[in-house]
């Protein structure tokens, strides 16, 4: 199941990034697990990682080998390559070093990024059997296949992309993302790869990466579980004849919104695609003492499996959100001072339910398939949105049945 | 459905504490609603109350009128009387009123209690009308209908009793509880009634029931929400014959651990009967820095819905435990350190899959309806234990049409 129609879309290519998918067989479904991106030698690439203290091992290796100019990313799904001590190292160093003969290359230019089950070892001899079918494949014109490629449980491919324009010249995003459960990013999200064809040097494009990740990825949860896996890759080619974007000029300031609407986009599919998911929720918390405090509600509410079974059965039972917001650890909160909105019917106002709240109102944005909750905490300036989805069976069957 | 089979037993009547229960029929159920607990004037009574800043009305009355002696209890299920700004306040002490009215008491010794829906208004006069029925059938042998008086979702009553030795005379402790949903007490839990015969002054009784609900409630969890209405209350009578319990004699040690015993029975209670619970796990976090990150981790893993759904579905998937411990947020956590055991099976050592764990064997503990997770953190000494159940389809089915 997942929420609203997702089309996968017309994908701008990225001149000087190319993509080759195969089939290794990983989890036995015969269609296609291993990605191979190169970039050219004048691109750039920033990246960020989960904060999960148990990264696992591609992780460790991808995080070290950012700061040597990296050429290839390798990666694969149905298999998280997790909790696998020093084997999963070995064998994640052994996927790299082959990528690294077929391009005659570096170990220490390849980033490896798995994504699957926890716990179990890489089959390396299937990986390296399919590396030389992904290489030969390398197009600018994969990125559907690419997307497809590093599923799990998604029920559906995610890619966006959008050209804006630099100095007269067209620079164009392009990105794709995959995850459904063991989301809530912690500095990225489970898997993501965007490339533009800007120029812009690694410093300042991890920057922009990370501003744009704070406010897109990191501010969507399905279950509160951060995976040990998540990563967020931006290429950037210089393949553009547009000048070089920095800090000093004003098209950092075209170029991060425009990689903000990617990343928006593509965190917002990976819930409309979490699973179980019927619904998506936006909750919106305004008016509080800080961002950090704004997220702690935000997320508290969304965390809340009674909050999520509620929205699961339509049922506008408010008094739930009322009392995860309750509960957020906010200082100095009062209840008259809060309100809380469904849609923009008012549900709660001056320490209850609102005076002129019917529930049929309440009832009827319940219903629809996007719900936002606004919630004015009436003790400060600031905002955030978080975005989320409802707890279903469907949630339950997912996981209970995952591994068999 | 409730995991093991929870008998209720024989209970101790406490001399100079009576219980009368009748039906206010709130939430047409036609069972016994109310419950009216009337202590001797030489009783002494100590509660603990929720730390949702949006504490139900009847939680801002109790806590008020605790410092003035309390004679009388009432509560009421079906009803929470949360979420209901100034005229759930008038509701409530109208009710404290007619409770006082009838045995010519003063309101202010009246302590209110509510557990039920969120954001309905209090049935006052259905109350009003039940209540002579309750006074009329105060007796010390009404615990077992009491128990059943305070139930909502609850599938089994729960109450546990037993008596020591204080100076070679017998002292009885006995004590009630209810809650299967919204449960993750915060100081107490949803609703429990406990009662003594020992002599105790107030001060002392509230420290002795504020350490062992700190080691008891405060440590089981269902779903992570804490309620509006959680109130744990500890009366002591002064009924038997045995001296007074101070902190200057030994005596209080004695009480301190039946009372701990008590509560720990009852708090376990709520779990077995956790909402569409059909294993009980007990989370075991050893070599924490401080208890307070050992209760982080081990709550990190209860709320975990996809640990949560891993149990439900008896799989041993350690991966997820493992990525829960890792983003508890725990410094300096090195995954080489970690240890975590499925009942005596090793299962993760040296930063992976431990080398003799056979899946074979975890399965078979999974298999159980009560398993205990031990996870061995390597920085220090604190010890911690959280009681939680799983996440099965009937949590969904009974939180998604709880209201309809």
């Amino acid at each position: 199941m997942a929420v609203g129609n997702f089309k996968f879309p017309e994908m701008q290519e990225i001149s000087g990034v190319k993509l080759g998918t195969a089939c290794a067989d990983i989890k036995q479904t015969k269609r296609d697990d291993i990605l191979v991106i190169e970039m050219s030698e004048s691109s750039t690439c920033a990246a960020v990682f989960t904060q999960n203290a148990f990264c696992a091992a591609p992780v460790v290796i991808a995080r070290q080998n950012l700061k040597n100019k990296p050429r290839w990313l390798l990666i694969n799904s149905g298999n998280a390559n997790a909790g696998t001590a020093d084997q999963g190292i070995q064998d994640a160093l052994s996927c790299c070093t082959n990528i690294a003969g077929l391009f005659e290359g570096r170990l220490d230019q390849v980033l490896p990024f798995s994504t699957g089950v926890i716990g179990e070892y890489l089959p390396v001899e299937k990986i390296t059997k399919a590396l030389p079918y992904a290489v030969r494949n390398l197009a600018m014109d994969n990125w559907s296949k690419a997307a497809h490629a590093i599923m799990t449980t998604d029920t559906f491919a995610k890619g966006t992309s959008r050209t804006i324009d630099i100095a007269g010249q067209p620079v164009s995003i392009t990105g794709i993302s995959k995850g459904a459960g063991m989301i809530q990013p912690n500095m990225a999200t489970m898997l993501a790869f965007i490339a533009t064809d800007a120029k812009i040097s690694q410093p300042e494009l991890q920057i922009c990466l990370q501003l744009a990740v704070e406010q897109s990825f990191n501010r969507i949860t399905v279950d509160g579980d951060t995976s040990t896996n998540d990563a967020c890759v931006l290429i950037a080619s210089g393949g553009s004849a547009a000048p070089e974007i920095t800090t000093e000029n004003e098209y950092i300031q075209t170029f991060s919104e425009a990689l903000l609407g990617i990343c928006h986009e593509l965190a917002e599919a990976i819930i409309r695609d979490g699973e179980g998911a019927t619904k998506l929720i936006r909750i919106i918390v305004k008016q509080a003492k800080d961002s950090e405090e704004a997220v702690r509600v935000g997320k508290t509410i969304a965390h809340s499996p009674l909050v999520k079974t509620a929205f699961f059965a339509s049922d506008p039972n408010w008094g739930r959100i009322l009392a995860a917001v309750g509960r957020a650890g906010v200082e100095k909160l009062q209840l008259t001072d809060v309100v809380i909105y469904l849609g923009n019917v008012c549900i709660v106002r001056n320490g209850g339910r609102a005076e002129d709240y019917i529930e049929a109102e309440g009832q009827l944005i319940m219903n629809e398939d996007e719900i936002t909750v606004t919630v004015l905490l009436g003790l400060g300036d600031a905002s955030e949105e978080i975005i989320t989805c409802d707890f279903s069976y469907d949630y339950v069957r997912i996981n209970a049945e995952y591994r068999t």
